[in-house]
């Protein structure tokens, strides 16, 4: 399968999946659930439940085994964009070239929203575990569900991070332990996941975690780039918008060529890496090819 | 052992295992840090992680097995005080006669605290997952962690409504989804997770979830009346703050004296399911008498 379409496959299995959780009933808090489905539906990329998915493939197929990880890891996504965005923190008004959350309905429902998205994640994970009959597969299960715990730890301690250190040009370590944390981290746990629920061997969760941290920091410094010089129309976020915050970025940081030559070093190692597992991962190879060359 | 006294036993225990999750490195994040050890330990009344203990005591007395979901419940129960008192929900300035979160530190801070402690619940629940070798007793940690996960979404979703529904007169079909869900949902859970955890009987769990709802309901009942009859010095919190904002209560709803009864008959239940277990539950007993007498 072309690498488009398979893409384009793993994102409406997982929209698809993701329409189960949405809750529509006539219940009081019928427009908190609303807003909910507005962000979590709002056409993301898909990208952090598609990496689950596809580690898990290099090891076994029965990937319904994996996916209330999947869905989980979309919902804590989306929290942390409907929080990040908030006036209290980043005050952006468009995501996806949408309304974001609390523009479209307020502060207070933002708020809740981003919290009840969070809490449903752990829902999602505890009735995966109550179904799982098998102890040893139980074991796996909890491994990935501390993992993940850990893991959105380790963004919204990110998330802070860049918060408090906006606007000020701060160290190359404190920027590294930024990025790290505030998109590596989930980037890095849903290789993991898809690896320690495979079972697979240790050995391969060095390597495909490894693998996770330098698309994880391309994906950032990607990011930056579009930034400077992405289509408005296409990235849905206004250009320049890092730089009139005073954001210190990868780019601030080192300059646009140097930021280049890192992210094509760390996309040219990440693909080595996939290309060690042959034919079968020719969707992760071509994965850390399009968080490259994305444009957006 | 007097009430008082054990009740004070009960609160030193919870604060001591608290303790030991309050994070003071030198990390990129230590203010964040410091505002949830800030809120974390504010001098509540620690009433919930008492009350899975309490409960857990009638049947096992080996409380560390259902400490870390007390210690979690504490968690979230401050996360939801932090979130509730921003700006864009509540926005007041005070809590516990301290600075709010927000007030302290600043916005961001008090969104991304809240946010870490809801998820460094789950963080402990997950290690004590990853502890337990004996399966059967990893189920019931699983059924209470489910549980857990619903609970605190129900808290989240009175949460909304209450705000959405703030300066309206609700109908009391409303004013009862909201009390049982925003406060009535995470001291419910506490009672069940106490039994659960213990293993025992379906008929146990039947009695002291319906003691919990009452006492649950009871509770925010007291709540309503500490804000127009209570002293602002005890409870921290200034008088007639709800009629001002033209909050629908039980008193605008039912009147004083009407809420009163309802509290009596609400407590006098919740006392006669506590004397069916004899001896070993008055402490259980002497707590519902001091949901309606206490002062703050």
């Amino acid at each position: 399968m072309e690498f488009k379409e398979e893409l384009r496959k793993y994102k409406n299995e997982i929209e698809e999946e993701l329409e189960k959780y949405i809750r529509k009933d006539a219940c009081p808090e019928r427009v908190l659930n609303e807003s909910i489905e507005y962000s979590l539906m709002a056409g993301g990329k898909r990208l952090r439940p598609i990496l689950i998915l596809a580690t898990y493939k290099l090891f076994k197929q029965d990937i319904e085994k994996c996916m209330p990880f999947a869905i989980a890891i979309e919902m804590v996504h989306n929290f942390s964009l409907i929080h990040d965005d908030l006036p209290g923190i980043d005050n952006d008004d468009f995501r996806h070239g949408k309304l974001t959350n609390h523009k479209k309905y307020n502060e207070a429902t933002a708020i809740l929203a981003g919290d009840a998205l969070l809490n449903q994640a752990y829902i999602v994970i505890s009735k995966a575990m109550l179904k799982t009959e098998n102890k040893y597969e139980l074991e796996l299960k909890i491994k990935a569900f501390n993992e993940f715990s850990i893991a959105v730890d380790r963004m919204i301690a990110g998330e802070y991070v860049d918060t408090e250190f906006e606007g000020k040009d701060i160290s190359s370590e404190y920027l590294e332990y930024n990025y790290n944390n505030k998109t590596g981290a989930l980037l890095r746990l849903c290789v993991r996941m898809g690896v320690i629920l495979a079972n697979a061997k240790e050995e391969d969760l060095n390597k495909l975690t490894s693998y996770a941290e330098k698309i994880g920091l391309a994906f950032q410094i990607k990011d930056d780039l579009l930034s400077v010089e992405g289509d408005e129309l296409i990235t849905g976020k206004p250009v320049g918008n890092d730089e009139e915050r005073g954001k210190c970025t990868y780019i601030s940081k080192y300059g646009l060529d140097e930021s280049k030559t890192v992210l094509k070093n760390l996309i040219e190692d990440a693909v080595k890496i996939a290309e060690g597992y042959g034919e079968k991962a020719e969707f992760l190879k071509e994965l850390a090819l399009y968080i490259m060359n994305r444009n957006k």
